[in-house]
């Protein structure tokens, strides 16, 4: 049996390792259209903060290994084009510019998903970058290697954003955030983004929320982003406004597109074709607290979404859980989290939230080293259900995980308001914040 | 009606407090046979380790504030010896030796627990101590200004002691711990029990289990600990072995005991006199994952149990959820936790368990400050269902939390390595470290 795969990173690869070690006879095909496979593509701010650090560090696994170790027939440098399901046939182009086409008796689709970019005259500047793929980081750091970057400007204000500008002002660069809609991570609770903006704004960068971008204009190599009433110049601008995924051949071949154009897939990865599968940010998946399709394009659902992929091209019928679209990421010191529903998606699911936003502490009383954690819990009015936690601390993030499980387990805000977390002075208050947020929450359902 | 609690710290005032929040008419009444009301015990290493702290600071609420603001008769100095609960009546002295006797119409017992001692010849001499209640804390702290206490011996190797070995090494004083029994934190896995050890020599500690502690020796202010071929010297003798619950008054009034010869509870906290109830370190729980009664004294359940107590008191009829013996501990840089069963009491409790331990990073791939991560998964055989997980490291203890929420959901381990947990380069591989303990786990059931 043939097993093909379209996109060599996180579920690609994860899915073609996993099949080969589920069935070492299989005959794997990998068409990746760069030269990259399997890197820490969430790494790369971090790596591109570190000029001393290479590009390569974040590779984690070498083509070299899939190949020879692994014995999977791994091409780069092959761009798949155009599937034929009746056929069951990809036909692409390869690094020399020569068509091929290569059949299949199974297919993943693993494109992962594209920068967005606004549209607006000058996009197509030099110097105008997005970061989705390894070779955005390279070209990222050869500018700045190539230099003078005194000052940037990042549009987008998510938290790829965030993370760049914390990369930025590491590296010495000043910088600035502007998008067109009021509010910097607008899923978050007023009060939490407001703590986000404060620790942003502390290190000097500029916040441009509400602000309409006009264009981009290039002279002698430096950029001015022209917005309403204000104008930010720098010799780089970051696009960091989004993605989307890239669906267009699933569409062409006639495939169900799900919320966002994602690849509509089952708990199983089949998409409507069952020879077809699809992994990773190109495709969607059922959310826990809903159960309704959604997007939402991250790195554990692209690795575990791979492994389940290639269990059942395998003839090992796996299917996966939701996602409760659970994420974390730092900015500055500052460490934001959520997982579930906000209220306004609770409300568009048709639940009836109800929400508290609570202020408790990252240590015991009196103990030494202890800041403010910020925890927004929303939970149902009509059956007193969890529906998601949010949060803003310095430290002790990984307090998210505990509502991410009490989500997966539909348990009600009362429930998990009774559970027996951890407790020590140096790691919080006796009560949990959650728990604090979960004992307030509990009274206004 | 008139409320009497027995035990001023945390369950007998948070219940004290609680029903005057339910009900600001009734007569709530707290004996508390020291001084002392409302302190963090658990912070009590933290501020010995700190010579200019003053022990105060672990006062969380004053006892006048209990008086003035929250309208309860807290009556310091007031130690009660005898309970007829036929009479509804509890006998005691007061701190002028003058006999009381106080009726009831319900009667909370928070009488907390007591440090134990080892049986051996001069642990009575002056200079062994012991640390439970706040004035041990002033106690130990009054010996290490009058110093100069240059060694300390610490008996037992429970948190309370490795907490306390870190305390009095940050004061600069070189300390040894021994114990009878072989294995520091036996309930923890050997190779993780042995992460702990590494890291407590590597600050100098000597670590003597299964050394017999035969007489404690006391020469010019110098106190000898004699062992099976060891003699440990120190100006300070701590005695950590243990907690036994303050229940002979419960047990003298004829009211059931449970594990560990705690006070019996059920889910509404009451004793079997049902105008009697009990809470804290004194009483017992059912335990989440057996559903049998467990004698595990920890803060939180003390202060849950305070107030469900106070709500049932009061008419609003309240169980609480049984304990999943979630406890975290640090010990210099290592941070320990705790949650479920270990395979020892799984198969006591009847269950078939079978064990991973897994080693991961607390940071991605390629992330600078990484640092490894152990965890032990314990599972069944017979359903699949996660039992406990244990778990050591530098950052991220939090992490336990997901797993005690999986224990109150009756999660499987199955389940649990398909929650959708928090990934971010600077917290933690795509696969948190607890997914990839459940995904080595599900195999092995």
């Amino acid at each position: 049996m043939k097993f093909v795969v379209i996109g060599g990173d996180a579920a690609g690869m994860s899915a073609a390792s996993r099949a080969k070690r589920n069935r070492p006879e299989l005959e794997v095909i990998v068409l990746e259209q760069t030269e990259d496979v399997s890197y820490s593509a969430c790494g790369m701010p971090y790596n591109i903060a570190d000029a001393e650090r290479a590009v390569e560090d974040l590779v984690v696994r070498r083509a070299a290994v899939f190949r020879q170790k692994q014995g999977i027939d791994l091409r780069t440098g092959h761009r798949a084009e155009r599937i034929d399901p009746g056929a069951r046939t990809v036909f692409g182009v390869d690094a020399d510019g020569k068509a091929f086409e290569l059949p299949y008796d199974r297919l993943l689709i693993a494109t992962g998903a594209a920068p967005l970019f606004p549209d607006v005259p000058g996009i197509d500047a030099p110097g105008v970058v997005a970061l989705k793929q390894l070779q955005d980081a390279r070209r990222i750091k050869a500018l700045l290697a190539a230099g003078p970057v005194k000052q940037a400007v990042v549009l987008g204000m998510g938290y790829i954003a965030l993370e760049m500008v914390e990369a930025l002002c590491e590296r010495g660069i000043s910088a600035s955030m502007v998008k067109p809609r009021p509010g910097l991570l607008p899923w978050l609770d007023a009060e939490l983004a407001e703590k986000v903006r404060e620790e942003v704004e502390s290190r000097g960068v500029g916040v441009h929320d509400g602000r309409e971008i006009h264009r981009i204009e290039e002279a002698d190599g430096r950029l001015s982003v022209v917005c309403s009433d204000l104008t930010l110049e720098g010799e780089l601008v970051l696009s960091a406004v989004g993605v989307r995924p890239n669906s267009d051949m699933a569409a062409d071949a006639g495939l169900a597109l799900g919320p966002g154009r994602a690849v509509a897939v089952d708990t199983r990865l089949a998409t409507s074709d069952p020879n077809i599968f699809s992994a990773g940010d190109c495709a969607d998946a059922f959310h826990v607290v809903t159960n309704e399709r959604v997007w939402i394009p991250l790195a554990l659902r692209a690795n575990r979404a791979g492994w389940a992929a290639a269990d059942n091209v395998c003839g090992k019928p796996t299917e996966i859980e939701g996602v409760a679209g659970t994420a974390v990421f730092k900015v500055f010191d500052l460490q934001v989290g959520r997982t579930g529903l906000t209220v306004a998606e609770a409300e568009r699911a048709g639940f009836s939230p109800a929400a508290v936003t609570i202020k408790s502490r990252s240590r015991a009383h009196a103990h030494p080293g202890s800041s403010t954690v910020y925890i927004q819990l929303v939970g149902d009015r009509k059956n007193g259900r969890l529906l998601g936690a949010f949060m803003v601390c310095r430290e002790g993030i990984h307090r998210i995980n505990a509502a991410a499980v009490a989500l997966h387990a539909n348990m009600t805000v009362a429930a998990f308001a009774g559970t027996d977390l951890a407790y020590a002075p140096p790691f919080g208050p006796v009560w949990d914040p959650m728990l604090t947020a979960a004992n307030q929450l509990v009274k206004r359902l």
